[in-house]
């Protein structure tokens, strides 16, 4: 089996990388990650730097927060494409801009090496139970080589088209989380103003088109007002600022998603940047006075 | 069987009465309805004023466009209030604003008539398979009254809660719908300006955390350009309307809603309110250059 190099070792990539262990792959991690000593004693190798980590793998994945740390990462003094081979394969399982993705999949396969974006979706819950979705964008020949490494971390796995494409797919997934909350929050604090049962509400949307998963899942944490974690506010605003930036790029305006960042910035200006997402509702329900 | 007076003979209203018919009930209709003929000629009797026929039958429902309508059939002039007795029972099944639904409610009550607000959802094609969905709001007593004629038009008939509940529903119910179609619009047209195959976007999101009904029926819609309605982009301003009219009654900022309803009158401006109102994503291709 591929010996495995994993780099972002957060509440994401620690139980990802887990699960390749426990898969039987030959695990690289690096020495600076906090989960290294942890990794180590399930049997992973430890590496100074991506570089050395990319020259004693054949797979190469990253699970990091944002566009730069990728770039840092990959491009940076000592990063990965310093220690890449031709034939290797280069798996994003970041959420990150389109563009970046596209860039360091040029710069990678100019060296020779296949290269996959792959973001996912359904957060820590589904990385620690291996049902992640991903959204893949890559060659045929990168998405194959890739799918049966995912298969150990995620359940639907979908090949969207050519580089950039997953992350365009996650950019629209978070658009859509986003709104649908803001949705939910919106007629939910209604209801709730107006005396009326929100539980009651929730059951009869759901049996008709306002039914989602958002509301069946979001709408039952606004009823109970749980807004623990879950999904934090701060990391689904970095998301929507994906969207938006792409939106810019592309000449697409994005109105609705507008709104809805500016509603978790206020929120985070609040200092409950670490709720869960479907805090959207507390912001509401805090400026109708309930 | 009751007999009942069915006010409001529209796209929705006019398959509904035929249900009430084909049941077994006598039904009373007014002569000034455009589907008057129609319905004669099925055996309904024809009255020329609202107390008229509220004084030939034991249960009044109407099915009419918007609040104004129905402050006038029932409380103006020969209207359903001048003709109503003790023990009668009435269902508007219009989408009106919660306000008046009390209102209207308050003064039948006064005179000894059972009262329902008992708006649907479902659309014309709902009306003529008689599966709508229904949110009532009203006295336990009017509920169990109506729920053996509604059960003749609808299929999940919910009792929210008192007088006007249902109301409240139902704009909870259009805020969703109307949200959540503006963000699969903003979605699909980022994904298709960026150049990824929108059908495979919508086929991977329907997997995850962004799926909805929405998503499935009005994303396809999308993807085909099919705006053929359905429901009327001009009728869900409408409701979208009563919504934020009760936002501003209740001191709920509703800024998502308010910015869906922005979008509707654009659409409107452009001589567009007679689509579906999946048109939303129309608007933005448009501004696209799509």
């Amino acid at each position: 089996m591929e010996k495995i190099g994993f780099i972002g070792l957060g509440i994401m990539g620690k139980p990802m990388a887990t699960h390749l262990l426990r898969a039987g792959h030959s695990l690289n991690v690096l020495k600076t990650s906090q989960a290294s000593k942890e990794m180590e004693s399930m049997g992973a190798t430890l590496h100074a730097t991506p570089a050395e980590l990319a020259r004693a793998s054949e797979v190469v994945i990253t699970c990091l927060p944002d566009s730069p740390e990728v770039e840092a990462i990959v491009l940076g003094q000592e990063g990965v494409a310093e220690g890449v081979r031709e034939g290797m394969l280069y798996i994003d399982m970041s959420t990150i801009a389109p563009a970046t993705a596209r860039k360091v999949c040029e710069i990678l396969t100019a060296k020779g090496v296949d290269c996959l974006d792959a973001p996912v979706s359904g957060g820590q819950a589904g990385a620690e139970a291996a049902t992640l979705s991903v959204m893949a964008g890559g060659t045929a020949a990168a998405f194959g080589r890739a799918l049966p490494v995912l298969q150990k971390m995620g359940k639907n796995i979908v090949h969207i088209g050519e580089s950039g494409a997953g992350q365009v797919t996650k950019a629209c997934n978070q658009i859509v989380v986003g709104m649908t909350i803001q949705a939910v929050a919106e007629a939910l604090t209604l209801a709730k103003k107006a005396g009326v049962d929100v539980a009651r509400v929730r059951e009869a949307l759901l049996g008709g088109f306002a039914q989602s998963k958002i509301l069946d899942v979001h709408g039952q944490r606004v009823i109970e007002g749980n807004y623990k974690p879950g999904f934090k506010v701060k990391l689904h605003r970095k998301d929507m600022n994906i969207a938006l930036q792409t939106g810019r790029e592309l000449s697409v305006p994005l109105p609705g998603s507008a709104l809805v960042s500016t509603q978790m910035d206020a929120l985070i200006a609040r200092g409950e940047g670490e709720l869960d997402h479907s805090g959207l509702a507390l912001l509401l329900e805090g400026l109708a006075g309930l």
